[in-house]
This record gives structure tokens, C-alpha cells and sequence, in this order.
């Protein structure tokens, strides 16, 4: 049975409504569900609306503040922290983001590092909003530890996704956006939910031996930094996604390592917290700061079209230029709607019914 | 037969007069065999004394000014962008890293992109340069198509590193550089060398089939991006990798992509250049721009014990931080000398022969 589709104006609305119910001033609704549903758009499901229910529960346990007095809690010319009041990350890092932006137009570029935040939904969303300044946009975050350095049986750091994006000229910008693992754990769950096996070089078990019992992270294993072992390069995984928990944590004074709280409801924090909250690390970075943007973006279009046209292995059409597949399918949902699946449905309906927000099931 | 071992002083004064002899200035000759010793002391030997004679055949084929002059073209208060004048990447390198610091000093952090460069050695060593201000220090370099982007058969990029240094306070600093694939190209060449089969997910063949002939990058067959195939991750060793080429030679003007002049003298740059030279990319972040040093250094010692305090797998002693094990080679060497293989030696003999210089065999 194909999923069935939804507008996006009526599934913002509604994300807009329950944000409210929380306690969201009216900005806040605004940007929280913009965010969450510009993963949806993008194909970036697992970040999107099937989250709602989560970000109600952690209110409901009371590990988000909804209506936070965000604040700079220091600065110099081309940085700031930001103390985030333990809101939404959905609504911290888009503030963070416009502080780099702000900085960058002063002094060429920006960065700032955030404490005392929660999940920010998809990277990609914060990092974009440097584009139309024409500026690069660089987005990081720590997460809950589910991933096992190389050589340790411990979960030590989370998914730690980067997202890199770059204006081009006539080409669309170039938008790299991925975890620092061997996959996104979203495809783990998939397997898990279906009760299939993982390839190995995804998961090990809580002894630290490769495995591809997909059922495994509930039982102690861990998934993978990329690499997925020291053959192939796992050491460097553990590398991009400790620079991640680094800059995202260290810097700021938010909570690094497996010290990091779970967004789940269900998963107390990790006690004695060496921080606040989780942590955020965003930059921007004037392209003239550089270069004359016409030559920069002129550069950037030649880059991409060359990569395109790199001779394909047979099977395969063309190289994919980062970003290319999230815009195709941006375009399509947002002409074609949403698809959502019927877990998320049933889900999203029983959110409405606890506030008193219909959710329309017909597409 | 163990390879005889040499002084650190004895190497570093031979690299300095062949720097001499080519026509580079006292200064930069000091800088130049710096850079190179400090890859042989961390144990780097692909980008140590080994390349000196590759240096020598660059500059025999008048791809390197040796007494260039390093210019700032461009800049911003946080930014800037050097001219390399087509010199020695290993003395253009540490000269963009100072004007970052200098930048870092007055408004927080600074960043340079440097065109018209060659080949700058160790990036390790450069990114280091940050350590003794308290600040962070973060260095890039695109390099000579080698690496086949995910379901492409041609070489489109470089082996691009990327080095993140970190102070710490007790604790030695975080020193994380790694090439953007699966393995450094040195390590196929040995087992090219010795004719052994490389483990699958480290190369492709001129059709982009993974392969195991360790003979394959001579048969128009490629490296792979960290990740090894798709299935584990190669499109995110490839985001990695084209964000290096980007941010060094995009923002720069230098050659990018399949446009990377070689290091080597026996093949020609790619004709219709895009830009001039390689390019580097290099960053520094002064921590007290963010917290405190004190409080950031606390909180880094913390985390590198807590992770080398996780429970390691079977057969491992534990999860080993990055810089530990080349800090721990320099300790060796330096104390008890460099080893060099007999190769290395009767190079070294007959580049000392070229310029009328002894290079002494006696360890």
C-alpha cells in the first residue's frame, strides 16, 4: 500500500498548532515547524514530522523549555556562545545560524557554538540559511551516544552529522549533509522494524564483534563511525565525529560524549552532566571575503558541472553532486505532497486528540 | 634487516642546504626542512624525507619558484587569501597559518585560502601551529586526482587530508589528520611494491569494479573515498572530500578537482589550468573566543581520559586518541633516531651528490 500523501502547507500548519499548544510563542510555532518539516520536504524523514510526538513527550517530561529567553552569553568580532535555555534546538539553531550570519557581514565570517539546546532537527535547513547571503554555511551537532569508537565496546558518541553548504552561480548550491557513521541510524531501525539483516561494517554487538543481528542496539551494541573498521578507516569516523563533539560541546559548555542526554522520553539523562544540555557548533562565511562572488560561483558551477560529467560506472547514471537527490525530491513533494507512513498517521492523529488539533487524515 | 637510524639534527641540516642549494632563502630553508623532518619524527614517512628528491624534480622542472613572494591578495578582518607564487607549499603553508593567528588574535578567529601552491608536507604540523597560542587549529589541502567519487570510473580528487588540532591541558592535544579515503596512497604503493593484494573497499579498477591488484592505480584504476562502496558510506568519504577541494581551491583560485597539478615531475599539470597551483585551506580559532581557556582545557582533559577509559574490545588495549600514536613516535625517534630505508637513503646519497652536500650513511 503506497503511503498516502499530504500538503504541506496543512502538515505545517498543524506542527505550527501543536508547538503552540506547548507553549511556543507565536516566532517560535513559526520556525519549529518550518524546520521540522523542511526534513519532511527533503526526503529526510526521520527528522521530520514522525518526530512531533517526541519533542510532546520531552516537554511533557519536562526536559524542554518551550518559551526560552535564548542568549549570547559571550562574543568577540567573529564568534559567540549561545546558551540556548534548554529549548528547542529547532528554534536555537536557525537564532544561532542569523548570530553567525550577522557576524560574517561584519568581519567575513561567523561561528558560533551552542549550549543548553535539544534536537535540532535536520542540519542541512540551518546551514542553507547562508545561501541566499551568498556565504557558506557549516553545521554541526553532538547527539546521545550510539556509536563506538574504534577498539571500544562502548557507545561513546552520537550520529554527529556535518552539513556543508556552498552557493554556486547557475547550478544549485552544494549541500552536504551526513552522519558521521557508516549510516544515518534511521536505516538501522528500518532493518530492525522488519527484523533483517544489517551488511556488515553497520553495527557491532556489545562485545565489540561486527555483527548483523539488526536487532542489536537494544541489546548493548553500537553502530559504527564511518569506516565501519580500522581496515577501512573507522579510526577516521571516530575522528569527524569527536571534532563534532568538540566544537559542538567543549566549546560551548554543553554536555560532550556519553555524558550527552537522550532525546527520548524514555532514556534518562546520564547522571553527574559535565554540561547543559546538547551542543551546537554553526558558521557562515561571506564568499567576498574571499573572492568576487561572480568568480567564486563561477568556479562553483564549472566544479559541478565537471563532476557530473565524470564518466559513470556502468549501472549508474552520474556522480550525485550533494544535495542533488533532497532538492529532486523537495520539488516533487511539494507539488505532489507528502508521503507519510501510517505509523506516523496514527501517531500525528493521537498528538491532535491530546490538544484538541484535528488532523486531517484525507490528502 | 632494520632500517639504519639517523639524528634528527644530522637529516633536518642536509634538508636545510638542499633547500639552499635549489635557490630558497635562508629562512625559508629553515622552514622548509622543518616541515618535512616533522612528518619523518611523527612517524609520516610518505610525506617526510622521502619526497625530498621529488621536491628537487618539481623545481628541475621549474614547477616551483624557490624564493617565492607570499602575498596577501584579499582579505577581511577574519579572512584572507594568499598567493603562493608558485613556491614550496612547505614554507607558503606555515605563512598562511601565521596570518590566520594573527587574524585569530585581534577578532577571534581567522581563515586563509591559499592559491598558487605546491605540495606543503605534513598537515598535522601546520595545524599545530594553533597549540602554543591556545588556540584550535585546522588545516586542509586539496592534492592530484587519485580517488574516484562514488559511481564515477575517472579520478576526479585528490586524497584531500584534513587535520583538526585541539589543545587540551594536562592532557597532550587532539591531533586528528587524516586523508579523506579509505587509506593514505602510501600504503597501497607498499603493497604495489611488494606485490600483495589489498583488502576490498580500498580501490577500483579503470571500470570502477573493487578490486584487490594493488597494480591498479598504474592501470587507470582509482582510490576510494572513506567509506570504501556506497553501501558503507563512499558518497560521505566524497562530501569530505570535495568540501576540502572546495574550500582550498574554490575560495582560493587554485586548480580544483581532475585540474590538481601532480606532485610528481614525470607527468604533466593538466592542460587549460582553472586556476593557479594546488590550494590549502587553514583556519585558527582562539578558545578564549568562546570559554575560558581554563574551563576548555579542564573540560578537554576530561574527555580524552573518559574515552581512553572506554571498555576496549577484546585483544585491544583501548581506544586510542588521535595524535597519541605519531606523539609517541616522535618521543621514540627523537631519542633514538629516524629510520630511513635503504631506498630513502640512496636517494638522499645521490640528491647530496646532485648539489655537491654529503649526506652521511653512519647512523
Amino acid at each position: 500500500m503506497k503511503a498516502p500523501l499530504f500538503q504541506y502547507r496543512q502538515l505545517k500548519d498543524f506542527a505550527h498548532k501543536i508547538f503552540l499548544k506547548i507553549g511556543c510563542s507565536e516566532p517560535h510555532a513559526n520556525t519549529a515547524s518550518h524546520v521540522l518539516l523542511s526534513a519532511d520536504l527533503r526526503g529526510v524523514d526521520s527528522h521530520g514530522l514522525a518526530r512531533l510526538s517526541g519533542y510532546v513527550r520531552i516537554w511533557e517530561a519536562k526536559r524542554v523549555e518551550p518559551d526560552p529567553q535564548i542568549e549570547i552569553v559571550h562574543e568577540t568580532q567573529s564568534t559567540a556562545v549561545i546558551d540556548g535555555d534548554g529549548g528547542l534546538g529547532l528554534v536555537i539553531a536557525p537564532y544561532a545560524m542569523e548570530v553567525a550570519i550577522a557576524k560574517a557581514q561584519k568581519c567575513g565570517t561567523g561561528w558560533v557554538a551552542v549550549k543548553n539546546s535539544n534536537h535540532f532537527g535536520i542540519a542541512a535547513t540551518h546551514a542553507m540559511m547562508a545561501l541566499p547571503h551568498d556565504m557558506i554555511g557549516i553545521v554541526m551537532t553532538n547527539a546521545s551516544a550510539l556509536v563506538a569508537p574504534t577498539f571500544s565496546t562502548e557507545r561513546m558518541l552520537g550520529t554527529n552529522p556535518i552539513c556543508v553548504a556552498i552557493p554556486a552561480g547557475i547550478e544549485p548550491a552544494f549541500v552536504a549533509d551526513f552522519a558521521t557513521t557508516t549510516v544515518a541510524n534511521g536505516k538501522i531501525e528500518i532493518l530492525e522494524r522488519n527484523n533483517e539483516l544489517a551488511p556488515l561494517g553497520w553495527i557491532q554487538d556489545k562485545n565489540g564483534t561486527p555483527t548483523q543481528d539488526s536487532q542489536v542496539l537494544k541489546k548493548g551494541g553500537a553502530l559504527l563511525p564511518l569506516g565501519g573498521d580500522r581496515e577501512h578507516g573507522s579510526h577516521k569516523g571516530f575522528c569527524l565525529a569527536a571534532w563534532v563533539d568538540i566544537f559542538s560541546a567543549v566549546l560551548s559548555g554543553a554536555n560532550y560524549g556519553p555524558w550527552v542526554p537522550p532525546f527520548v522520553s524514555f532514556l534518562a539523562p546520564p547522571p553527574n552532566p559535565v554540561g547543559k544540555g546538547i551542543g551546537h557548533f554553526l558558521g557562515a562565511m561571506r564568499v567576498d571575503a574571499f573572492r568576487p562572488t561572480s568568480e567564486f560561483k563561477s568556479d562553483m558551477d564549472n566544479w559541478i558541472r565537471r563532476f557530473r560529467q565524470a564518466t559513470p560506472v556502468s549501472g549508474h547514471k552520474q556522480v550525485i553532486i550533494p544535495g542533488d537527490p533532497e532538492r529532486q525530491i523537495e520539488k516533487e513533494r511539494l507539488e505532489l505532497g507528502i508521503p507519510l507512513s501510517s505509523k506516523v498517521v496514527e501517531d500525528l492523529g493521537n498528538v491532535g486528540k491530546k490538544f484538541g488539533v484535528a488532523f486531517q487524515t484525507l490528502s
